[in-house]
């Protein structure tokens, strides 16, 4: 089973590493990371590079497909090669997944149609413009499209997919190797719980940021 | 504010994400990720490789050391220029921490002698060797030693220690940026919680790995 995680300049870490650390591993997984050319790809604030050990040229049949997040103006990669790829690769894939903003790019592509789906909590608003529903939960499963919302979201859907298809056991096992038993010092981490003030301070910031300032 | 990661051959990816992914949105902070040389290190399963931008003699005065953890006999470490590395800068940190395994190797290179620490739970037995104290927490403070157990408890730990810099609200921000509400899809997060005949498979099994095939 070939798991391929995408990267793409100012793409967010842990959006790729939260999959990558559960995913890759399930037995018998062979994960790849995938750009349109290998080798380092700077994250968000540039001071992470991740390498990239395969073109997607040279990654044709993956089963399982991963796009992290990054700034949302990375929608327009949907237009560029990346967006064919997403489009043909998906023909054959068992599963193709999203973390963050992620989504949007799946949507950009077009396979979102009809599906629920969901995103960053910032940009959830921007997923019906690509004919998506978008839903408040942390990971969605609609048939094979699995999206996960902000950037952490996607360990607890690395474990959710695990779970589906290694059987619940190969799921704990991993969950007990990562030791995820999460205890945040704080309960803000949804704009439902956290203080009124930090999500009206981020909404706005969001709104007034320049293209390329963006980043989740 | 100077943030080091230090990566090594084997380390555990989301050991090093986790905290940088926190950490590194403290305003004013410079993030670098360090290693003996620097270009691209290989993490635990050799699938991933992220870029180290500095050697560890440009790096002189950190003011944070994050160590990830990666396969248990990596505490060799401590015996090479990485040890003596983290005793020199350990002098002048404000904050020395790790993540998972990445305490044995602060343990083994002498910083955590009489301290309270944590590890992975299948590591936390080794620490006395070393002079410290287990504890069966998730994020453990003492003094300016800062240590987080297995793998994904960095997130916890950079979100914490978040806090004691930049207080509570940047630390809440942050959690909101990166959405972390945890939602796991099991609660097998550790060896209290997991089903047990997983608890003593995974005992047996790091029992029986030969050295090189350990990691966590």
């Amino acid at each position: 089973m070939q798991i391929a995680i995408v990267l793409y300049d100012g793409f967010t870490a842990l959006d790729a590493v939260g999959p990558y650390d559960t995913l890759s591993r399930l037995p018998g997984a062979e994960t790849v990371f995938v750009a349109e050319r290998t080798g380092p790809v700077r994250n968000d604030s540039g001071t992470l590079a991740l390498v990239a050990d395969s073109t997607l040229e040279e990654v044709t049949r993956p089963d399982i497909v991963v796009v992290p997040g990054g700034p949302e103006e990375n929608v327009r990669l949907a237009q560029e090669p990346l967006g064919e790829w997403l489009r043909t690769v998906d023909a054959h894939t068992t599963w193709t997944t999203s973390v963050c903003t992620g989504s949007l790019l799946l949507a950009g592509a077009g396979l979102l149609k009809g599906r629920r789906a969901t995103s960053h909590w910032l940009t959830l608003e921007h997923l019906p413009g690509y004919g998506a529903e978008p839903t408040g939960e942390r990971v969605v499963f609609d048939g094979k499209y699995v999206t996960a919302a902000g950037v952490s979201s996607g360990i607890d859907m690395g474990l959710a997919l695990l779970g589906r298809i290694g059987g619940d056991e190969a799921a704990q096992t991993v969950q007990l190797l990562i030791e995820y038993d999460p205890q945040p010092p704080y309960d803000a981490g949804s704009p439902q719980k956290a203080p009124a003030a930090i999500v009206a301070w981020m909404r706005e910031r969001s709104r007034n940021m320049a293209p390329g300032e963006r980043s989740a």
